[in-house]
């Protein structure tokens, strides 16, 4: 049980402060409005850090499906343990938008704009193409979890045919690492689709939305709801199997 | 008396170059003037950073009562330290924003709003609210505490179990990390509150404020000034015992 | 063939990263637009450090015939794999520029300005000058391979004489350092050139813009594209012969 | 010779890089242009670590006239070797200006602010006030020292009683950590005076001012020269003999 509520807080900690920071800059009268992009991506890179530092070494802090199914498609995770994992994911990753909720309690009534306010939350598309969308969210998810393999390999801290596969992105400088890995991958691929790569990071969020008594708040679009969660799990695998295919682990 | 001078150092060290990126910031004619929530933040983050390399090992370079606290109520800081510690990073902060007020004495006439001068020393909340403020400061800190202590116990340098506390949080990367994390917490929750999470770091310099001679400077708002000496206690003790509770440092 | 496939994936990731860092801020409707010199600079430095991250144990991911030319004139990489290598690099960069190109799929033609959307690709000169841009690039080379073999020889990982290249930049801390070095040289030097210190990075995507379906796009500048090409060859060589001389790698 | 030839090396690269980020920012028609103080602060302290990187291991990489004599007068530096090491810093900043001069050719035929002009090489105080100039130069210098000294003991990597000095700033993280405490000291003191805390950075670039070839330059401001030399001399040794009273260094 150990490693599920690690990665119940993991995802806690991560959407607290990845939504936490996109509240910052779009809500009204924050001290963060109008930060830039600088602030997001540099917000949700120390999230995915910070998670990963205070939960690695009990669960390996995967708080994504995306990384949980890509690595057990490739038998680098146990498929018994999947289920608990993405569970544990998501219910964390809805805590934490319920944190972020409370964190800017009285911001909410003071901001006009609904999609400001579902931003929080969840993704939207910039361009609202679901081809392209999903094409660019796949992407930038085979990008995350090729580079989190990468860096468990090369960090200096870990061989990836480690079987504690807690130890492998968890200790050292790894966990810095891969939030500089999703600072990279928002800076350079978040334009179109403000990057989910991360299933239970954009679902959790947008159930807690929906329910969520937030003064003045629109619809959860729940149309484009399924990319982020498809296009994540297609691109992680995708990741994965170049990894093992290309044989850059050893 | 090593461990009190290094914490009334460290602490110094942080209000200094934590009040003085504000300074930049805000008072008119400054180089930095508008420098942007990126240059706050990351300010604030390389000051922790900068104050624990430079007293981390004699001390822990806590610097914040609410770690101090926080530790103390898990049983992993001794409580008959407890008040020289305090004394210490009051002590310290105060003197920090007296060398804030000495590196930008030609700037302090310059600038018209006394607000933007006492946002120099102490926090404001961007809307009045106490509830809503002291939820904020709770939370940020309880992420403080648990944070540092999962960088403790993570980063590959020290065991959170180490009876040698000076060694805790001060060697190696650990001191950057935490930088970061506070980076991290600036970022994501810093919009509401202006994210005092320490007692000391709003509490001296609010003093310092009341007695030093600024040209033109307005009230030292002391109706708010228990919010962020209170609530950041509250969180730093929650933070602590989420760490305890949940086993994560083994 | 490892190093090879190794030196291919690798610049793909540095063009996808990179070029797509370029795509966020001037492509019109991106979540990133306008984000500003902080972004461009700080997402190509993560961008090598990720593909250092991913590639470097297998081939110590040049990533650049600069860098392979530079160490082969000084004889620390064998003259037989450089065929091979700029051959990987070129087309790791082509490929790259053709994912830049799906990522953002939905924003080439709401973007109207065509020189906007070959600056994804390519890079060009802020004032159209050949020798101050051969010298600017030139430098900026030198700077680069000199920053590499110091950061070989100092960042406590490797030693330079080692026999063994793949490890030379590319494990623990090291390969970050390489990318906060180009985020140094992207900040400091790239204002007149836009630093392509790196003939694949610039020639591979220009070939890209060239051949790809990409609406409104205008010409592909090739009375240019020799400096890029040119220039940092000639740089990397004085900056690997100015390790070489002073001694500094003992 | 070999530790002259490093310091001259090591300066040169920080003058290269940190002047040329101020070129970057403030020549017209620069890439770079109107970057913000984000850019400029981040430039300037990855250009520190940089330049340690590559002769760190030679010399120390003091690189800067304060460090060379604040080590000297607590006794932890030769002073036979001081003059030396101070002409060859000069000399190395000055020829890192002419290198910024042809690296930014094209553009100062561009620009027509004078003062702008000069920035590129010297500092100049926001708010005209000798007293107040020189304390904050003093202040900054003070924090510069003695931060170096806490890093240089408790980065893991050296003992500050090490009696080789060539290995004291020089190696693993260390040299990545003096860079982020010049970044600290920009972004929280830079402010008032633009941070030159070294004497050889202000007073080469501003020989170098004076007789290159500037198309539309002004004058090289001398009055204000001697307090960015001599307020760093003295805050340096202060900072250092903070370091050696308190004991931090065990």
């Amino acid at each position: 049980m150990a490693v599920y509520l690690a990665e119940f807080v993991g995802t806690a900690i991560l959407i607290l402060l990845g939504g936490g920071v996109v509240a910052g800059v779009v809500l009204a009268k924050s001290k963060a409005f109008n930060g830039g992009w600088i602030v997001i991506t540099l917000g949700w890179g120390m999230a995915v850090a910070m998670a990963v530092y205070t939960v690695g070494t009990i669960s390996g802090a995967h708080i994504n499906p995306a990384v949980t199914l890509g690595l057990a498609s490739i038998g680098d995770f146990e498929w018994a343990l999947v289920p608990g994992y993405l569970a544990a994911q998501l219910a964390g990753a809805f805590t934490g938008a319920v944190l972020v909720y409370l964190a800017y309690f009285a911001h909410w009534k003071e901001t006009d704009d609904p999609e400001a306010k579902l931003s929080v939350f969840s993704t939207a598309p910039a361009v609202r193409n679901p081809v392209a969308n999903f094409t660019t969210e796949a992407i930038g998810t085979a990008m995350l979890v090729l580079g989190v393999l990468g860096i468990g390999a090369n960090s200096g801290h870990v061989t990836q045919g480690d079987a504690d596969l807690s130890a492998l992105f968890s200790s050292g400088i790894a966990p810095l690492l891969v939030g500089l890995l999703v600072l990279a991958i928002g800076l350079s691929l978040g334009g179109p689709t403000g990057y989910a790569i991360n299933p239970a990071r954009d679902l959790g969020p947008r159930l807690a939305h929906a329910v969520l008594p937030i003064p003045g708040k629109g619809p959860s679009d729940w149309g484009y709801a399924w990319i982020p969660v498809v296009a994540p799990i297609v691109g992680g695998v995708i990741g994965a199997w170049i990894w093992k295919l290309t044989g850059f682990g050893g």
